[in-house]
């Protein structure tokens, strides 16, 4: 979600215009051809264009002239036809958006798989519940690993079924396709094919419900890996001491007590945590866009999306790691719980939690099945 | 979302509950009918219960209390039997939810087939399309309540699909069902068809994506209808005059000068909309929740949800009205595009607007038409 | 902050124009005194008021119309002289804001008087500190304390001064004073000092700075408040029990779990320092209004802003009474601290706690010294 | 902002910190000047800085690692002396900020005193006021100019003074000062003069209010400049034309509409003002943090507060420029006004504008003068 990366979509996009013009005949082959290598070993610099970018308010409009000034006519003047700025600004955030969300997946995915070991190894680790942050009754750690689990798997569902639904963006200044001679309908297909996007029912610029739709399952997600970091962070205590971040030597040191072993990765993840709902709800916010190009609300999406994205990305790397080697002090578990039940005299009843555990894991592995099938 | 109705809901639930009890043979027949009467014939006073929840933290103590003071042995003990407190309130928020949203998407729907009969009424009532609120090219006004309808739409089923999604909540005091002897999944499954929700595959008390999940569609559902509102707004203006709210005289007065007629129902939708994205934000950060229950996350969920939605539930009933009473100045609209055209010398080409309100109506017609299979 | 408080300070400030108007010979004396009666004996219903306030967009414009309706010429006709509903809901809201301010603050003070209390009483009382959730060197429980008193002492200071600088609203419909015939600048100084509250530069119905301001400064003293009620939670923890909520039986009891003692007043206080953030972010972005009047943005101000004063005051409220009844443990503070400093090796050093503590109580004992003599 | 500037802030605060050390005799001269110059000469990677952070958690260990690795023994020892990462990274946040705040109140100030020239220019300019974007009663554009002027005054006092409290920060790992033998506060005191910050009353580790307060602080300020903008981008409308923003030839271009005219810096500005309230909410939210140091909480400040500071910065800059720059066509707001009176036999009465307009230019000539006195 880098700047060079959404220069690299950009021309990604305009590339892939011109080879759909050229699909519907708009234009010759050859032009597509000479524009897409023009993309291709097009090397500018990102901050000069960032500057440019302020005159006339977004990145494509200097990115274009330099296009057209590397390139002989007609080719020259076949840059970027029928297309506005955001056409292929939102096309790029598409394609960004579905490159960031690849990776964030397979972290969150392997963070899945690591709480649904930790569910099976420890389906039947006694501990004592904690409700309120109070002792309450008995559960099993892997009752707990599988809780974290079952919802990181829902958000990954949700997060992919969003980001699968992103359309291409192309419709011309007033979203009419009117540049296209009567085959623009046609031209947004052929584009939709070249970079295996969705097609939208109409030009989007303006009905922002595509990339609010990722805020909001990304939101779930960091929520998700937010509860689970939330819960090691109290774990690790001192005074509970049920688990630890394992990992390498050093990890989690202090520059100024040696004892210490800060569970590093768990407080990342309860950080990003911390920053991504309002981040959504910029993108919610934005969504009131003014007629056909919204004056502010566009231009207020592109950070909150990425860093959306990178926090995202970030939180579901550190969740991964946390719960992958993430050390569990079943002996510990079973003293307090000992403890707890004694002195409150509590019922040991464990209830259906093994049934509970099963059909969490089976469901698990069903998804990660279908989830293999599929790709 | 009154507190009445979370009262109701949550004395719905209590005796749904018995029921379910009954059913599996844990409590008599006769013991779940007495319950369910005392639940039906319960006349608290929602006032004095919010009082007596502040000491226990909840409103069900006291609620349970009541309930158990009202019966005889042995249905007294056998009231609210192997729940917790935030089995019967989340399963009431569930029930809540589903009614509002049932409202709501009833208001969405008129809505999107009142943008639906001016994408068909006006296919071809031209005008000039703003982007940065500067004239630019022309489009249809079909074509831009189409945009409306369309936008509209894709809310409501993210709407429909994420409440559909709604579970039951039941798993006792740290979500094992130890309460039941072996049969509390027998137990949910009885309350989940009681009352018509789906079954969970663990205890959400601390995985909260259900509710959050309704809340992020919400706030796309607002979007939509802000983003609509928010044109009226400016089609509205003295300058611009291209429609105005219709309605009964006096709708849209001023207290201080006679000859306005404000834009009354677009603007009640934008400040919906305004403070939606807010709201959302919140349900998503309250996901990150402690242990077995969270300490404080929980309680931070019930007012946003109501809030979240009565402002949809707002926003939609005004954007029904708005766009039925729409009065659309198709003639000022040619005027002013006229205008445009002969000033900057624009081209007059409307592209393929009439394919993409055709395509777009299509699928409108099939989504309402898949709807009224549903029900 | 009730629908209530709101009608009545609506109807004071009509009162309160009227007076001013005669003030400055606009109007008759007994005029004045009729509108003012009028005012005083209204009875109207307030959700019949909230009905009609949808036909024109505000509560004010039904009101005047009953106002009218209950008085005999020329006292009907100069009801609401010269001012626009906004004046009316804006100088309403700066009343009921200031009156719940007035509400808040004597419960934040309460609560900074007791943590002033734990913090002179265990300003020697040795604890071990935690950082990161780890256990990590010694300190005081006073210096803990010291620190929410003081957080909680700044912050007051704050909401105190941003509702002192409240002003009154009077600018007619477009803010020019237009109706008052050259002395409406006289007239607003009358109703400022009828209502005791500050004059504006201009008219502030688009420029929103001091209610804004008032929002943030409630979100910092919700902040001081959350983040203590946060470490009681954690130091009340079964595993920690350093402190637990005191108070009278009951409070904190679960309804599953007989054992239990819930830190309910603590929770109390995280749910609603969770929900204030955003709340003022809604104040926060609905400053960007337009023109001379917000065409959704001031409509969306008025319920966050009851809510923010409401979550503020409940705050206040349960922190005082957390902090007053609080019950700490100093032996078994002391013995962890023993046995965390022999497992880690750990230096006894209390460093400056003890000279930190008093210069903090000298400061809170000035700035209640410099409240006592200002009220 | 920048990575950089963190870490240029961070090492002006060790080499202070050894200072300061030096100041009170617990390190000697040399070794404080050899810290000093090893601090100046560093060339650190940021990038390898930034990774190294993620093993510890935070940026400064590794940071003191490198300088310690850097200077031979005794002065190696005396690195960062006493003092926890957090003290090192909360003063150097409290040093980007206050740098940044500087260049913010600059641009501020500077679009100040565009919109005082504006109102002072044009106090007899008439045009027509609106309210909810109808056309209302009439008004000059000097008092519209002298509301966004005294908006953006009162917003800079708020941040210049929020700014000015900013304290250092030296606590050691859990706030007591203990690693200084006695002289902690003394170091404190010498550090703060070394580096012109104020001195807290406590360790303010977890009492956030300093940082949150210039977050709201500035939120106020874009919310203010974001009205200001917000009017221009409506009063340039192509409909409406009473104001275009000025600048080089291509100011303002578009991509694919060649007699397009955008209010580009308008837009800019009100694109910022959308995205700071979520930020500020964030900064809110993390007040709430755990015992001597948060878990994941403190780690959230960073970006968001650079974030800030950056779009208050972009937003300041791209105000002064809009207003600056602003072209106002008062022939076309008389003929606008006219048409409006003649049409709905609107009195013509401006009320007192004029005294309003003096009143206000005079409060911002006294706050120039003010603040160049202070200066």
């Amino acid at each position: 979600v880098s700047d060079g990366a959404w220069l690299t979509a950009m021309l990604a996009v305009e590339a892939a215009l011109a080879r759909a013009c050229a699909a519907v005949g708009l234009i010759a082959d050859e032009e597509a051809r000479a524009i897409a290598a023009a993309c291709r070993r097009a090397d500018f610099d990102v901050d000069e264009l960032g500057r440019a970018a302020a005159e006339g308010g977004n990145p494509v409009i200097p990115l274009v002239a330099l296009l057209r000034g590397s390139l002989p006519a007609p080719a020259a003047g076949h840059v970027h036809l029928g297309a506005t700025s955001q056409d292929i600004l939102d096309t790029a955030a598409v394609l960004v958006t579905r490159a960031a969300v690849d990776v964030v997946l397979q972290d969150a995915e392997r963070a899945a798989d690591a709480a649904a070991a930790l569910a099976d190894t420890h389906r039947d680790t006694a501990m004592i519940g904690r409700t309120l942050l109070q002792q309450a009754l008995p559960i099993t750690f892997g009752l707990k690993a599988a809780g974290w689990m079952s919802a990181i798997d829902d958000a990954t569902l949700r997060v992919r079924a969003s980001a699968a639904e992103l359309p291409v963006a192309l419709g011309g200044p007033v979203g009419t396709l009117a540049g296209y001679g009567g085959r623009g309908l046609q031209v947004r297909g052929a584009l939709a094919r070249e970079l295996g996007l969705a097609e939208p029912l109409l030009s989007w610029h303006t009905l922002r419900a595509p990339l609010a739709g990722v805020a909001g399952a990304l939101a779930l997600m960091c929520g998700a890996l937010g509860k689970a970091a939330r819960d090691v962070t109290l774990l690790a205590q001192s005074e509970v001491a049920e688990v630890h971040e394992g990992g390498r030597p050093g990890h989690g040191g202090s520059s100024s007590m040696a004892h210490k072993r800060n569970p590093v990765a768990a407080v990342a993840v309860v950080a990003c945590a911390q920053r991504v709902p309002a981040l959504a709800a910029t993108l919610h916010a934005t969504m009131v866009a003014e007629h056909e190009r919204a004056a502010g609300a566009w231009h207020a999406e592109w950070e909150p999306l990425s860093q959306l994205l990178r926090l995202s990305g970030s939180a579901a790397a550190w969740a991964a790691q946390m719960l992958s080697e993430l050390v569990v002090d079943g002996e510990r578990m079973g003293v307090t719980l000992a403890d707890a039940v004694a002195r409150n005299e509590l019922s040991e009843d464990l209830g259906e939690t093994a049934s509970l555990i099963e059909h969490a894991l089976g469901r698990h592995r069903e998804q990660r099945e279908q989830r293999e099938r599929g790709s």
